[in-house]
This record gives structure tokens, sequence and C-alpha cells, in this order.
């Protein structure tokens, strides 16, 4: 099994750690970093770059495809070289799969038309404009297509997916080695939960990043 | 600020990504990659490179250090390339802190002895012997010390100590952003929650890995 773990200008890390953490430890699975171009990809802080291993060219029918999302995401929403690579993956993989606003590139590359999805609290609504059907959900199954929420929720759909292609007992193995037993300090990880004024002030800002 | 993140050959991904989502977020802080040399470093899968961006020698003075564990820990331990760096840091550091395995490194430098830390479940009993105190907390403060225990448990912590730079406000808005509301989809992550049979057979594993 070959799982493709998209990276490109500007994107989240932990979006794309997430999963190549979890779901990477598939037993027997290639694990393989790939973007337009071979070499280091910067993420989103400008602080840190990823090495993607191969270029798209040479990996056309990974069976798992991962698409984290980010800021840089933005800029690839008409690329035809990306959104064609998707699309031709697509055709043969057993599952696409996203994280944040991966999922808009899914979408924006038609292949949520009509699905239930997810995606950053901060783009469901572009989400729906884009035609899937945004859920509140942190994990969406619907068929062979799997979104995450926003960049930790990654972790989640990994464990989620490892479970359904290794078995639950592999994936909770996985999850002990990771030590994965959560406890965040705080009690601010979603919309519903996080200060008013907080999750106002985002909305405000993101109507400059979102559009 | 400057934070810097420890890497080295067969490092764990998320041990490194955690904290820099999180802690990474401090206004204005620079996070530096950092290695022995520059260039791209092999994570324990063999599948993902991440860029030190400077080498040890560039960055002597930076304010928090974060040593991320991996199973490429053990071949450094008497590492002095790496210990002495380590050491020069920390007498100037703010913070100095670990993710997992990386605490048995910042012990081997001599830096946690008497101090109550924590490590991966599986080496709590080596870091005792390397002269720290292992706590059963998943993220333990003593002093400027700040150690996490496996692999995901660096995002709890980046958040903690997030909040202790920048305050809790900012800490829950790098919450909000990074839509850290965790879900697993097992309760397997700490060997009290386990499967009983699953942690015997990591613990029979580790005999070989940890000694």
């Amino acid at each position: 099994m070959q799982i493709a773990i998209v990276l490109y200008d500007r994107f989240t890390a932990l979006d794309a750690v997430g999963p190549y953490e979890t779901l990477g430890r598939v037993p027997d699975a290639e694990t393989v970093f790939v973007a337009e171009r071979t070499g280091p990809v910067r993420t989103d802080t400008g602080n840190l770059a990823l090495m993607a291993d191969k270029a798209f060219a040479e990996v056309p029918h990974p069976d798992v495809v991962v698409v984290p999302g980010g800021p840089g995401q933005f800029a690839l929403m008409e690329d035809e070289v990306l959104l064609d690579w998707l699309r031709a993956a697509d055709e043969t993989s057993t599952w696409t799969t996203s994280v944040c606003t991966g999922s808009l590139l899914l979408a924006a590359a038609g292949l949520l038309d009509g699905r239930r999805a997810t995606s950053h609290w901060l783009a469901l609504d572009l989400l729906r404009e884009y035609g899937a059907q945004p859920t509140g959900q942190r994990v969406v199954f619907d068929g062979k297509y799997v979104t995450a929420a926003g960049v930790s929720s990654g972790i989640d759909m990994g464990l989620a997916l490892l479970g359904r292609i290794a078995g639950d007992e592999h994936a909770q193995a996985v999850q002990l080695l990771t030590e994965y037993d959560p406890q965040p300090p705080y009690d601010a990880g979603s919309p519903e939960k996080a200060p008013a004024h907080l999750v106002e002030e985002f909305r405000t800002k993101s109507r400059f990043i979102l559009t």
C-alpha cells in the first residue's frame, strides 16, 4: 500500500505530520511525501521545511491520498497541475482524504460534489460554495472520502482510518505508542468552546484571509 | 525570543512538530530547527525528512530549547557534540524542554539530576537511571525544565508553555486556530487505558530497544 501526502508552499506542518505519524504506520505501507517538484517545501510560518521526496509524476497511483491544509492552499484553487494530479490519483485510490483546508482543494478538483465533508471551522462556508455538504463533525467519512477538521484533527482522522485499514487493535497499538491520551491545558479547541471574542476576532480576520 | 528545536537522525516527527505548531506561535518569536549539520534530517520511519536550517554552532543562546525523542536518541546518549551544545544552551536558556525520550538526552547531559520529569511511558525506568525523578504526569514543570510524555504530548506541553510565555488568551487562540479539540476514536493512549496484552507486548519489545 502506498500513502501519498501532498506538500505545497505554505502548508501547515501538523496537518501533514498528524496523519503521517498515525495512518503512516499501516503495516508494510510506503508513505511518500509528494509535491509538484522534489526538494524542501516551506510551511506557513516559514520556519520549517519538509522534504518532498517524490514529484507528482512519480506517484501516479497512490492507494491513499492525504491533502493537508494551510494558507498556501488558496493560491492553488485553480492550479491545474495539482488539481489534475488529485483527479487522476483519485481515479484509482482506495481512500482520498484531507485535513483542514485541504478539503477545499479536493472540492476545487470536483471530488466532493454533494458529499458530506468538513474543513477548518473558518472554511466551512467556503467548502459549501465549492459543492460539498459541510458537517460539524471532526472526522467525516463519505464513501472513500475522509475529511478532517482543522490542523490537529488529522491525528484523529489518521487513527480512525488506520483502524479501518489495519484493524482496531493495530490502531490502538499506534495510539499507545504515540501516547495519544490528550490533556489540553485549556478547553478552547472549537468555536463552541473558545471564548466568544476570540471566535469573533478570527471570523473577522478570515474575511480577509479566505476571500 | 528564539526557540530552537533539535533534530537528529531517526527522531520522531510529531515530537518536534507538536511544539513547533503550538509553542512556535509565541508572538514575534523565531523558531529554528537546528542539528549538528544543516540539511535534511530523516525521521524514525525513514519516510520523511525535516530540514535543519541551522547548525548547533549558529544557535548558541536560544531562549527555549526543545528536544524531541525517537529511537535515534539512543545512539546519542554519549554524543559529546549534542550533549555539550545542550549544556551550553541550557546555561542561558529561559526554558529547557523535551518531548518523549528527548528527556533522556537532557538527563544524559546532566540537566535533570534530581528533577521531576517525564518521558515516553516505556522509558520512565531508564529516565530514573539517568538521575531524574519520573512522574506519571503528561507534562511536568520543574523550574525552567519542562518535559512531556510520549510523542503527541508535545502538543499539550507546547500549549501549556505558550500560556506561560504569552498568556492564557494567546494559548487559547492557538488552540482554537489549530482546532485542538481532540476526539480520539479509541481510548488506548496510555498504559493504564490500553488493552493489557498490547502494553505487555511493547514492554517485552522495549527490553530490546531500550537497553
